[in-house]
């Protein structure tokens, strides 16, 4: 079976790709052939395409592709592309150590906004020795927008801290033991926004969701909110978070994603007092476990499971 | 039962606890007549003192004293009191409210160390767009000085996120199987600094810690590695942190307490890059819960508890 590895890496980054993802092939798929974009491989015999935001028209080029398998978990970018193959299933990237990474910062922005600590960076800046008042987590109200892998990893990390979580999804999921109060849909956001310190956004992006975080969304805080915006770009309009912050209705921001990428030098989130701007590092696909995952998967689909069937299947309706 | 609140408070700050624990002694300890600094009481009849770094002398007037309970954690400004009475028993504050406040703020540093938030933070005011690499939880050593009710509450939250977590005390302690790797004595911290790539210290304030990090300290750390200051001021020499700071052997640190406080204007780690001041308010005694503690205490006091069993009991020759 011929792989073909594709996508816009910067050379050390394809080649790390490139050996580690064979060695996972060797163990877990030994008829496995693994390409890279320059080698001189048959287009015609490319069946799986292992990609990471490939070229546009790229997998057009593939006649006889069976199957794509992003190694990011957003595939807002691959779905975008008009010469994408109509027919053939795509299977995103859903791997433990990626969620962790993603639980990891976003309990680092929830604590700095619970515990004032972006507020401490600022005094530090004034030399201003003052401590403010310490909340518990227990009347800290955190409301993770999306529920998915990334969602209720994140869920996971801060229900045993005692935070009051909430989680709210575009559609109705099914109730879960998890300390999670779930709600959903659009008419559900205003109410719960009220109640929210601390917003989580983790939502793929979909035409449901983009300009989601606009000014109505963040009016519907209370006073003295924080933001934190794991997810994408788009799904906030940018003006209307600057005019929150600006009024102080707002209090801080976490960015790790923006509009544009890499956030351009003249964009005044990066000289904005309360605004932390992260370069797209929330979560960063790590090579080592994730060339691993889609050993895993790519021999599992060879072994006869059907794509719909595994981790991640993506619903192209549906946009994730 | 007379007792005797006393403290360097400022007005509000003692109003509040004299509300609250009034409250609180009059649900738990009926007989209690609570009295503050001010009031017209009796010396000779006070039998209790609840005190938070009291004016010095002022236990020594109190001849009919019996128990001091603190309300602070840490008893090391109380015991350095010359006049405290020899033979009077102390307890010091133990309230699972702090402890968390505490595990919060360590969890946010050792996450902002472990993911280079700090380092993302300089880089947005130089508008620099770069991500680093990403290491996995269980590929960072993290070290607790101390593993009292604070310790072991910051283990607690750390040994789930996958770090390796390890304690170090200055006597041994008996194994537990909550996930913490155990070392004890002078002796094995050099070879244990050396695994650690993150060291938080919570450990009393007593003459055999003070100055226990200074620069032997420092260098037996790995480079690059990170530390944060939980514990008091004293137990580190600043010379030498800013000297391993300023050659890049230590990465960052997070200090919540210094050799003076408030930290003067003029301190060099106010303005440090690579230092982040807090004004000693990694975990403040929250008066709501501490006040149902100190009169749980004293209620069990009253009904007969030696003061020797009671939760936070201090032994004046060890300094904690």
């Amino acid at each position: 079976m011929d792989i073909l590895l594709t996508g816009g890496f910067d050379p050390a980054e394809r080649e790390r790709w490139h050996v580690l993802l064979a060695a996972a092939l060797a163990g877990a798929l030994p008829q496995a052939r693994l390409w890279v974009d320059d080698d001189a491989f048959d287009p015609a015999r490319i069946a799986v395409a292992v990609v990471a935001n490939p070229a546009p028209g790229t997998l057009q080029r593939l006649p006889g592709l069976r199957l794509v398998h992003s190694l990011w978990a957003g595939v807002d970018r691959l779905l975008a592309d008009p010469t994408l193959p109509p027919g053939v299933p795509i299977v995103r990237m859903v791997d433990p150590a990626m969620n962790a990474a993603m639980a990891q910062t976003a309990l680092w922005a929830v604590l700095a906004l619970h515990r004032g600590l972006f507020a401490y960076a600022r005094r530090q800046r004034e030399r201003c020795w003052r401590a403010h008042a310490q909340r518990r987590a227990d009347e800290v109200g955190v409301t993770l927008l999306g529920l998915g892998q990334m969602g209720r990893a994140v869920a996971q990390v801060l229900v045993p801290l005692g935070y009051r979580v909430a989680g709210w999804t575009l559609h109705p999921q099914p109730p879960a033991a998890d300390g999670v109060a779930r709600h959903a849909g659009a008419e559900a956001l205003g109410p719960l926004l009220a109640t929210s310190d601390i917003v989580v956004n983790l939502l793929p992006l979909t035409p449901a969701t983009r300009g989601l975080i606009d000014a109505r969304f963040l009016a519907a805080l209370p006073r003295g909110a924080g933001l934190v915006n794991l997810a994408r770009g788009a799904h906030v309009v940018e003006a209307d978070l600057l005019a929150a912050l600006d009024t102080g209705h707002l209090r801080d921001a976490v960015l790790d994603v923006f509009a544009t990428e890499p956030l351009p030098p003249a964009h005044p989130f990066w000289s904005h007092p309360r605004v932390a701007v992260l370069p797209h590092a929330a979560a960063a696909t790590d090579p080592r476990s994730a060339s691993a995952v889609v050993a895993r998967r790519l021999a599992a689909w060879a072994a006869g499971t059907t794509p719909a069937r595994l981790p991640g299947f993506v619903d192209r309706g549906r946009g994730y």
